[in-house]
């Protein structure tokens, strides 16, 4: 029996970029990359789970800053490299910047033009994180 | 001065992805690749150009079958090595497979299943498209 792991390409590194979209709006927040194991986490835990490939081990979303991010449909694309999903980004943040989504740079008249406030600093999410995670 | 090229953190590849997203629906259309070049004619023409990994070179998205994705923004990530085009798609479909969007197979109790109908068919969509382009 194929695995529905066994339909997907992955890359040479054994990775799929994962894009994570919030479910009722439609906003874009993020894209990271998923390997076997994260995608199979992320289907049993119903939270997005990515692998890092900075620090090469799986990284569930918002551990450090309770951002998780709830899965609430997943998807993949015609060719099967692609994985999306429509997910409830709690605490409204995605971004590591402490922007609602990652993609807050726009093009404009021939510059990166940042246009998007940030929520939260840096300094705020990544301190006194404890009890938030683990839920 | 530092171009808009050089911010963009191109993978080993010389490439990064690429999210069309439908501008006034917010659907997750496709994601395909883009190099340097790519991403200049997409600015320049003001619609989604990819490369094509398998062919090897640029990839005016819609040459063949008409359907065109008009740039309306680009944006990209916080760590520059994703771009995201809000695009209006003409004819309304994205996927070579004739469905509006390339995201049709969705997980479902351990398996993926086709959840959006084909619009047009394949034979239809790159047959006598001569005329369709290029305007």
């Amino acid at each position: 029996m194929i695995s529905i792991f066994d339909e997907i390409k992955w890359n040479e590194a054994g990775l799929v970029p994962a894009i994570a979209q919030q479910h009722d709006t439609g906003k874009v927040l993020m894209v990271a990359w998923m390997n076997q194991e994260a995608l199979r986490v992320t289907i049993e835990e119903g939270r997005a789970v990515y692998y890092s490939r900075s620090r090469g081990k799986l990284w569930r979303k918002g551990e450090e800053s309770g951002h998780v991010q709830l899965l609430k449909e997943l998807r993949i694309d015609c060719d099967s490299d692609v994985v999306l999903m429509q997910v409830e980004q709690i605490g409204g943040i995605a971004c590591h910047t402490g922007r609602h989504a990652c993609f807050y740079k726009r093009y404009e008249n021939n510059q990166w033009v940042d246009v998007e406030p940030v929520i939260k600093s840096q300094a705020e999410i990544y301190s006194n994180h404890k009890g938030k995670i683990g839920k």
